[in-house]
């Protein structure tokens, strides 16, 4: 099935569940008022759900009305957790060796995994403001999955049974600050602003054959300004595949319901396909010519992020949004 | 005021109100269920909460009951944000003093700070489990604030008063996993397991004096399986005061209400005050004799930390955890 939140000036939004073909949407209050709330008792309330999915699919639902992404916070508007792995090794390497940094070998065998800010999501198509283009304004288009309870400890095989929900991701990034804030030894944090996600988190049967339990096999789109720059496929060259990132999570901890286990940036080593954020393109420039060519985004820069399935229809909706000048307090 | 979470079975608790004196509390369900909730829409709902704990205070409360630290959830059981500092750069110094690395200059202008997981936080004297004693079980004592809605941007100065609560904090590290991690360059992940909190939050008021809009001028108290180790006074030596931290957290997006804001270990110069961490009395050791002495923690240690106002009173109430054993799911 496929859900979203409706913004209604909550912190949390209103569940809805929508249709499969994403053109009709019901209120789902009666069931969870909230996607957490859902994910916080999912074998109660998912077959509720999954229930409302059918009669709303079949046009038989008694108030359903047209869904409009436009109209929807992040699936989880907030969360407990985002943790953001980085399972396209290619990628990692490609902007190492633009740099002339080794990559270690380690790289390859042990997930690297950022904890994101989850208190403050974007909508799927709400603007991205920052206060200043100096900072390196980038997209990058991923694949989170959405978690149950996964106790401290679990192996990778005991996590496919916990992965609950898929999501699109948008994880932007501030390039320019990375630098800097790596050097200090204690990861991401200012470089890592507000995530956005797409319209509708997904039930992993929603992808069909697309997805085999560990990855998506489906290409990325993604359109930077209208120009298509991107159509990596998801599901070639993850070398550490959802339940295997959902296990670096809990090595030493216990994740709860709703934690969202990021894939980092799609990254295929065909580079005929493209790329899923700037640091990449100018990372093979660098390689290539000696110096990046492609800038950061810009002020009113546009990103479309999707991904459409074999049957051609939209997996999750798009990801739209329109990079602006954010304001600071007075 | 002060404000605990009621252990009830379900994710959240319930909010309640404590007597000033740590022997008193009072439900709070009425008011606002949980102090999520409560944080939500804070200028609503504190000055009720505030009411009840008059009430409370002066023996009026119609349903009061014992209050028992051991019943009760971290104040946020779980939250949206948790974000820890390291304000006391002279902690960050003297360890890598013992490691012989330089510390860059910025360190004393720029904070270190990184993401900490919040789904799964540790009530006040829950056991803290963990699946191996190789992994360098360390306690960290701090203060931490939690912010209302504070936009991208805020300055310092601005930030003084988007601080709501005061909390005490037990940051637990896994010391020998700090390095391969930090080599890898994205940070903590693995090395940080579930944080554990003081039985009751503050208000700014509630440390009188002690608090000065920016920093918390008592001892930090740390018995180590009994024996006191550290009372290192929180206000003294921190380079960072609170609302620079929080603005550190907004620089490049907003931080939303219930964000939690630590310190990181309280660590004073005048080393006859002892340690809020073993990493601290490792790294003194390996400067004054070549190698570390003490050894990390042991399942059935205990670490016991407090602050105690100058009217001798407990402000938060005591941590009390034991290290125990984990269970791997089966």
């Amino acid at each position: 099935m496929k859900l979203a939140t409706l913004k209604d000036g909550s912190r949390d939004g209103q569940l809805l569940v929508v249709s499969k073909d994403l053109t009709t949407a019901h209120i789902a209050a009666g069931i969870a008022p909230t996607l957490q709330r859902a994910l916080d008792d999912w074998r109660f309330i998912a077959p509720q759900l999954a229930d409302l999915y059918q009669t709303l699919n079949s046009g038989k639902a008694r108030h359903a009305f047209p869904f409009e992404a436009a109209r929807c916070a992040a699936p989880l508007p907030r969360a407990f957790q985002w943790a953001d792995g980085s399972a396209y090794v290619n990628h990692v390497e490609l902007v190492r060796r633009a740099r002339n940094a080794d990559m270690p070998e380690t790289f390859w065998t042990d997930p690297l995994m950022y904890q994101g800010g989850s208190d403050d999501f974007l909508g799927p198509c709400d603007d991205a403001p920052f206060l200043s283009e100096d900072w390196g304004i980038d997209f990058e288009a991923e694949i989170a999955v959405v978690t149950n309870d996964v106790p401290m400890g679990a192996t990778p095989e005991q996590c496919v049974e916990h992965i609950q929900l898929l999501m699109l991701v948008n994880d932007w990034s501030l390039r320019n600050l990375i630098p800097g804030e790596l050097a200090k030894g204690f990861g991401f944090f200012q470089s890592k602003p507000a995530t956005a996600f797409g319209p509708v988190a997904v039930t992993p049967d929603e992808l069909g054959p697309a997805w085999d339990g560990h990855k998506v096999h489906r290409p990325m789109l993604c359109h930077w300004n209208g120009r298509k720059v991107g159509e990596a496929d998801a599901g070639v060259d993850m070398v550490f595949d959802f339940p295997r990132l959902v296990a670096h999570v809990a090595k030493t901890r216990n994740a709860r319901a709703g934690s969202i286990v990021g894939s980092g940036t799609v990254s295929n080593r065909d580079v005929s396909k493209g790329w899923s954020c700037i640091a990449e393109v100018r990372a093979l420039e660098m390689i290539d010519a000696g110096k990046p060519q492609t800038a950061f985004m810009k002020f009113g820069d546009t990103i479309r992020i999707e991904v459409v399935g074999a049957d051609g229809q939209s997996v999750f909706g798009a990801i739209e949004q329109r990079v602006v000048r954010g304001q600071k307090p007075r």
